[in-house]
């Protein structure tokens, strides 16, 4: 039997897991993520864990098809230049983690990675060509071309959170611009949105009585009916559905996948986004599924196995 | 040696083209389009023409690698479902001419075919990540992702004309959407935007002598500094530039090539095009150079050759 192992390294655990090469899960774990030191000591941590899983099932090398690894980070060619979540500057990862291994080792970016993670074993099932949108803190994205990652020139292929889409925006994003998606659809934006409404102005709102707003107090309110929070994830809805009515007119998928934690407000949201999306989108892709992502937590090992098999 | 043909079906001409293995043109003619009853005809006369121009050159069937195709519709799997420039309804293109010719056939949509011509032998050579946009009476979008044509699901793949980048228009687009790229960006939109700024001011401007305005003065009148001329392309530029940042932040191409009559007026259009790019692009890919097409009308022979090779 041949296996591989699937690596998502994050800013506090790095998830592992060990799969049959028809992408049976056999094992899964965590490790704690060290940033100290520039994040030194996280490709060895992750070469000790592996090995000490392969001993544990006592399997050899040669059974092992490889290690596919998702990092938070843009990488091109195995090669990441700064990762602000690991502490890293320019870290060679797929050579530094195959020299400390032994196996052969393959490196995407974790949203990239996700997205092909819920193509093979989650929400985006049997597709080859697919839009994953994940929402969470910020808005991730991943890209899936005929089976195969979009990782682009410089490693930020499928970067879609800082799409700019609202060029009248005078906040600023994270990344130094002013009008990226993240700034509407993230958790981080949803309640940017809110607490713009509530000042703007005296209307009644559930969210007046809650102290320090988070997505899920807005999306809750959104579902319960709540007027001013309708109207706030309308607009959400709005950018984010017209976003993805573009993107679907670069990258023409069979489905669309919504995931990160704001994904967990369901079919509402969906049904939001769809409105929209119907609204904007090129006449071959208004009916493009757009469906919630179903891995959760484990969509990046998947899609790390799946680099390698 | 071996040979493939490239060939480019438009709604006037049909451009054909022979080709040795490694790319070198050896032949390149035209025939006339005949999109009568439904354009049966169509592809009996380019079979009947590749025919001739093999015994011409006296070549055997077992010299030929393939026919390219590209047709000014979506396709997927080699087949086209109506071409109102060709007159066809449902069309099985690559199995039709499969059967007319015995020799194996790819097919594409012309837009991409064109991406994959200039990046093989034109203005994105030696890459192998490129965004074309083709800006003629409408706008044609091609993405070339590691070499190959991203085509997409329904074949809309590259159909960045119709992103909707502007959610107030009012004016309608030919596809049924309102504020499409093509609305801005083509030759007509060019036109568009000028009459409404001439109608909107009493502002003088060349343009007030000019009777039946072509995007060409409009271009013409940018050039010399004609201020309302100024004002319409920076507004295109707006909209264009902005457009391709978000294209970028899906594909991270490692060119971004322009081409069709518009690309014409140059270098000052791609300086336009540029300052509005920079300010909206994601940081990794704000310096992704900006090129103009350089085969002009061969470039959908190449890439259809090239979709052979």
């Amino acid at each position: 039997m041949n296996y591989c192992f699937g690596v998502d390294i994050g800013g506090t655990t790095v998830k592992l897991g060990l799969f049959e090469f028809n992408g049976t899960i056999v094992d899964k774990w965590e490790i704690k993520t060290y940033t100290e030191n520039e994040g030194a000591a996280i490709l060895p941590d992750v070469a000790k864990s592996i090995a000490s899983k392969m001993e544990e099932h006592q399997m050899k090398k040669e059974q092992i098809l490889g290690i596919g690894v998702g990092v938070p980070a843009p990488v091109a060619d195995g090669i990441v230049n700064g990762s602000a979540n690991l502490g890293w500057k320019y870290k060679n990862v797929k050579a530094e983690l195959e020299e400390l291994t032994g196996i052969k080792v393959k490196v995407g970016n974790d949203a990239n990675v996700a997205a092909l993670g819920e193509m093979w074993k989650g929400g985006g099932q049997g597709n080859k060509d697919l839009i994953m949108v994940t929402l969470g803190t910020g808005v991730g994205g991943g890209i899936i071309v005929d089976g195969r990652i979009l990782g682009g020139f410089h490693g930020a292929g499928g970067e879609i959170g800082h799409a700019n889409i609202c060029h009248e925006e005078t906040a600023a994003c994270n990344c130094g611009n002013s009008g990226c998606l993240e700034q509407y659809a993230s958790a981080t934006g949803i309640v940017r949105l809110a607490k713009k409404a509530l000042a703007e102005s005296s209307e009644d709102s559930v969210l007046r009585n809650t102290e320090s707003i988070e997505a899920k107090d807005v999306l809750d309110a959104f579902k319960s009916g709540d007027a001013l929070a309708v109207r706030v994830m309308d607009e959400v809805g709005e950018k984010l559905g017209g976003a993805l009515g573009i993107f679907a007119a670069v990258v023409d998928p069979d489905a669309i996948v919504i995931g990160g934690g704001v994904s967990k407000a369901g079919q509402p949201l969906i049904n939001l986004i769809e409105k929209h999306y119907k609204k904007y989108a090129f006449s071959l892709c208004k009916d493009t599924p757009i469906v919630i992502a179903s891995l959760g937590n484990d969509a990046g090992i998947y899609g790390a196995a799946k680099m390698v098999l």
